[in-house]
């Protein structure tokens, strides 16, 4: 089954918003063996949006649209859709109901462009959104599928995984079998992992299996995919290659799934040996302990955390020695190291993890240019700290600082002794 | 001046890598006045390429193609322009001897697929590239400019900024000026600002100026447009719109420009009241104190943070009584009041904020659903909560709690006595 995206959104043509929302349906969808042919992306012009979904839908089985589905008088999607099948818009009542009493809920009065959003094209299924006020919709024509979704990100997910992905699976049936495995990396940069420790993989390749490495800003992510005729077949054709990275990569392999998070499998690794953590930051602000609590049932392993931002706080708070941080400067391995300690006897934790550092863009000097960053740990038997150089971007900076720190603890966990990216460990 | 971006490559097409650069040159370009008109992202394929970029040079006045000019067989760009333009491949000397000194100062062997690099079609003009081996090229056919740039980002910017935005500029001299302004509004709903709040707009349009509502997580941006013969002719015809908006939603705009951050606004607010803030982050988790760090220079009015995940955190660090806790829950009015108001005090800050609620996805109640956050405030005059009701996802959750705590603190700034989307100020 071939495929066309088609993203509709004047936010999206001058930059505004980025177009993350085609990335992650095309790697769905090639999950699941449909091929992505194209990503047209369009501004909210009637004309255009209907000849362009005619071009489509004559090209290829499957059309996904997103956005333009909102009630303001610039979102033309549905009405493209119903001039091009010929049909016209009726209210659908559930949609409607269901509008109202969001509405009443959150105590907004209903307005007749509200009215709007519950109108669907006669002829189209509705794929009904329990997230929001804009139904996605199903529609046939000459043996293609045109599939009209909302732009905002997590209502399109859920239309997508609970209502699209079904009605494909039942349509994809009979077909070859296609999957792919992630392993998620970190810790290690992406051509000393595939270059120097993973090594030549060409061995394994043939025209049904194939290697990728996806950086990103958790860690390489080792993507291998297989065609064959059962879900066995595949398995069996994946196997020697799953085996080769393992072997060669372990250490560096923090789990498997496409969407996993360093912070889920340190979450694990918290919860299977029943240890708290806490965390003292400066230069990441909060970042840290954010991701940490992004995984649902942090609250077993995360007893808190404390923002250290002005120096008065980390000495008030995570008891730094003052003439500590006049001597040294609050970017040092020493206020590092009495942080980490100092939050983790504060909250009665296992494990303190500190950060301080220059996040940018003032603030660098010839010695601790901007990107520095101390990254400190400790537990009853270790009491380290870790230095970063990152880069000058300040947003780069904080993810990176937290990423290594949650890899650090990781390693930690794990007895792995050597640092994320060969990091020395610094004591007192 | 209208113009295409065609992005090129399969790993943008599996969703593996997201169309970042198409953003940013949409911005770039939006700036100087070129209206991007179509993002269309295509797979390494010699026929669908000329198909589009000829169809995309009768379309507009400007085509730039970005990727599939690296040295491997399935980079097929450059045959792409050869064939729809005529022309033959021809070996660039001076893009030839900088790729082999580049190789002979890594110490990389010159192979023959690297001698393609340095080939381009006879009838361009090559955009010199100093940071990689891939030259842009510049050619013109009918009166329509078509741009080709390597797909690696830094490349690609470097060549947009040094040597296409130049070039650009000239010929954009003399023509139609065109402009964008932004209104940031927080805290009201898209449909309810457009309706209700700003009303009716059509008499101001004609083909000169128009209007738009586009929604973030932050707020509703308005970005108004025009086109003039002149700087000032432009500002004219802008300013009964931009007054009208002002007139209207007066209270509801952060302020104006295209990338403006509540944080920044707010940041900026503090630093001119010469006030203090501290934040208590329970289902937040320290994605507040996280944005507001987002800030450079925020450590002048952030003072940090308690990120009190466990209950015994509240009640050791913040001064949450153990007895009201037990009584009303964590996720209460009560313990919201409490934690904004221990954590001013705590950190000697002037505000104190809190954040206390059920991000989900699971923990909620008939009671109290997933969704429900309790936002708290204290400074020497005020001491309330606010209750939002958001949505099923931890994630959305957390970034809402976020936007309307910020929102709700410029408000009290600015003696705003109305609350984020009508939510009631509760007292003890």
């Amino acid at each position: 089954m071939q495929c066309w995206i088609i993203s509709i959104g004047d936010e999206l043509l001058i930059g505004d918003t980025i177009n993350t929302n085609a990335s992650w349906m095309a790697q769905l969808l090639s999950e699941y063996g449909v091929e992505v042919e194209r990503i047209v992306t369009l501004k909210d012009d009637l004309s255009v949006l209907k000849e362009t979904i005619s071009d489509a839908l004559d090209s290829v089985d499957l059309v996904i649209s997103t956005g333009g589905l909102g009630p303001t008088h610039d979102d033309v999607t549905k009405t493209a859709v119903t001039d091009l099948f010929d049909t016209e818009l009726i209210v659908h009542e559930p949609t409607l109901s269901f509008i109202k009493k969001t509405f009443k809920k959150r105590n907004i009065p209903f307005s007749k462009s509200n009215h709007l959003q519950a109108k669907v094209p006669a002829d189209s299924e509705v794929l009904f959104n329990e997230q929001g006020t804009a139904p996605g919709l199903w529609l046939e024509k000459n043996n293609s599928i045109l599939v009209v979704l909302p732009g905002v990100p997590y209502e399109m997910k859920h239309l997508m995984q609970k209502k699209v992905l079904p009605k494909l699976r039942k349509l994809l049936n009979g077909n070859v079998v296609r999957k792919a495995r992630y392993l998620l990396t970190s810790g290690i940069g992406e051509s000393t992992l595939s270059d120097e420790v993973v090594g030549d993989l060409s061995s394994y390749f043939n025209e049904n299996i194939s290697v990728a490495y996806l950086p990103s800003t958790q860690g390489t992510r080792i993507r291998v995919r297989a065609r064959g005729s059962s879900e066995e077949d595949v398995e069996n054709k994946m196997r020697p290659v799953i085996e080769h990275l393992k072997k060669s990569a372990g250490e560096y392999i923090v789990g498997e799934g496409k969407d996993l998070h360093l912070a889920k499998v340190l979450g694990e690794l918290m919860t299977e040996k029943n240890l708290t953590m806490a965390t003292a930051e400066s230069c990441t602000g909060g970042l840290l302990g954010s991701k940490v609590t992004d995984i649902p049932g942090s609250s077993r392993y995360m007893k808190g955390g404390i923002i250290a931002y002005a120096n008065e706080v980390k000495v008030k708070e995570l008891d730094v020695e003052a003439e500590d941080l006049q001597k040294y400067g609050a970017v040092s391995k020493v206020v590092a190291l009495q942080m980490a300690k100092g939050i983790a006897q504060k909250m009665g934790a296992d494990i303190g993890v500190s950060t301080t550092g220059i996040a940018g863009p003032e603030g660098g000097t010839r010695e601790k240019p901007v990107g520095t960053v101390w990254i400190g740990f400790w537990n009853r038997d270790q009491h380290f700290a870790i230095k970063g150089e990152f880069t000058k971007d300040r947003w780069v900076n904080k993810e990176r600082s937290v990423f290594v720190a949650l890899e650090m603890v990781r390693r930690i966990l794990l007895n792995i002794s050597e640092m994320p990216y060969g990091l020395q460990k610094q004591t007192v």
